[in-house]
């Protein structure tokens, strides 16, 4: 494992200088591959850590590498837990080949390719449903990606963001969770937060409902336009404020008494989460036509759902609230 | 409302004598619109019928047509019935205009087009799912469909079929509902089961998973090889063979007793199934990319799903016996 840290300290330090502290040589991709890797795992070490701590509950670990040793998985599930229904977290770091399709599912449609081209990705990704529907979901997902013709990436980029997808809205919590991202991308470019906020309530549109999947956060993608070591800094930071993020949220929320009536509304807004993730979310097209193993990419659905034909919300109740911001995304930070 | 009745004595009629006796002049296609239309809503109305006498509940109609005229919808809706869960049905009636995508979405690749092109639509869908985990979910779905430029069709075909989706195996359940449709495809073209029956099991297989969704049964698409009556006439029959094919099956399984694990098995099962229609449904996908109404096209997903992180079966268990057949489909008439 490598032991660098990346603290904001980094930042006045110059790109070469950068370079030069990270022991990188030669082109930057390539030694970026190895210290993506480090600090996706390191992040999600970190992060299992701090939501056993908070639960009681363990992770199960389950670690795949394909017979080619092309691909590798590493599985943390903490399932039942006392706090939380699914803690699920996928560590990918994968050498594989992009079709046309893949490549455009994978990119939202920014890298056109003709015929087959080998990409690299090492991800963390994070998805948390929590037993008590007053406490939101979470997600979030960091990702380092290049491609190119024999193992010598011609594109490389990152790609990312945490969402926050509450049943009830409490506004202080979507406070604290945005002003929390916008801390962080407001030490590399003041320009990343409104960029990424608005990125993110884009995608996490379900189209066909005019609906957001939550109350947002940050997402961006195809993010290269500086040097890679800051970018890798800018990732690890995102990575670790999923911890004071969310979990000051999961705390308040964990004990709050809620009805039958309101659990019933969590499955529903679990079915308009199912529709989204397998209609529009990237990375499960992504997974399944790239050949990913169904029970990874999907591991992270919620436990339970329901549909009801013409569900309708009464004016004025909590549920009616939260879909007003659902259906019209708010400045939070 | 036309009172044409389609049985199997019109196959005795030659294609002209056919038109003839059903009115039919000049063209086939134009005139076709109303009988598919009269077809679609007659056995709506006696699948309808069937169901509420069985079930005791009523169902809700639901009649939508746009400001424009051009598309309407008759959704019929029983909900929390005491045998169903839900049975829904509809019929739609759309003149539409298909872009290059939906036009592959709803003919699964082979209308290419490369500029908008007006469609005509008649369908009638059916979607059930029972309150007793031992009575298999239902599903069928018959469409006349044509396109070409002001309103004269270049290019006419049916599609549709119907299929079962059980979560416990009883074979002579499949076995009847395979029976009864290959006595229709027969009566038609000796051909039409074993291909209808093959392309069945291609179509409903939840690629990600390895799974068929269920049993199987029929499925066509771009059928228009043959005398346009001809086919209303196939199409007519296939339809009210929904009624004889699965309601003895319903009557014989909705009293058995079963377990919570049973229950808990079938909510699995479900989230397969809404697995399959949100990634894999041509109707769905075809329904909602053109427009259509989000509650509409997805009011036939099963009430209640769940997802668990690397479920496994038992082996020798009635579980496993489904996921054998699911896994590896089988000949059942």
């Amino acid at each position: 494992m490598m032991t660098t840290t990346y603290s904001p300290s980094t930042l006045s330090l110059s790109a070469s200088e950068l370079a030069s502290a990270l022991g990188q040589v030669g082109h930057a991709p390539v030694s970026t591959r190895a210290k993506a890797e480090t600090i996706m795992r390191e992040a999600q070490h970190s992060i299992c850590k701090a939501f056993a701590d908070l639960d009681g509950a363990s992770f199960a670990e389950d670690m795949w590498t394909s017979p080619d040793g092309n691909t590798s998985y590493t599985d943390m599930e903490l399932r039942n837990g006392n706090v939380f229904q699914t803690v699920s977290s996928n560590v990918a770091v994968i050498n594989g080949v992009f079709s046309p399709d893949t490549a455009r599912a994978a990119t939202g449609g920014s890298l056109q390719i003709d015929s087959p081209m080998p990409f690299y990705v090492a991800s963390l990704s994070l998805v948390v449903h929590a037993r008590n529907p007053m406490v939101p979901s979470a997600h979030a997902n960091y990702r380092y990606f290049d491609s190119g013709q024999d193992d010598v990436p011609e594109r490389w980029w990152f790609g990312g963001g945490a969402d926050l997808t509450p049943n009830y809205l409490f506004e202080e919590d979507a406070a604290h969770f945005h002003r929390l991202h916008r801390e962080v991308c407001d030490r590399f470019d003041l320009a990343y937060y409104p960029r990424f906020k608005n990125w993110c309530d884009e995608y996490f549109h379900i189209v066909h409902r005019g609906e957001r999947r939550g109350v947002g956060g940050i997402f961006f993608d195809n993010l290269s336009d500086r040097d890679p070591e800051l970018l890798l800094a800018f990732v690890a930071q995102c990575a670790a404020s999923v911890i004071p993020a969310y979990l000051p949220i999961v705390r308040k929320r964990c004990s709050m008494d809620f009805t039958e009536e309101q659990e019933r509304w969590r499955q529903l807004r679990a079915g308009r989460y199912i529709e989204f993730n397998l209609m529009y979310e990237r990375g499960t097209v992504f997974g399944l036509k790239s050949g990913g193993r169904a029970a990874s990419v999907l591991r992270a659905l919620p436990p339970r759902a329901r549909w009801e034909y013409q569900h309708t919300v009464q004016a004025g109740s909590d549920e009616a609230r939260l879909m007003e911001v659902l259906r019209h995304p708010r400045e939070w930070a």
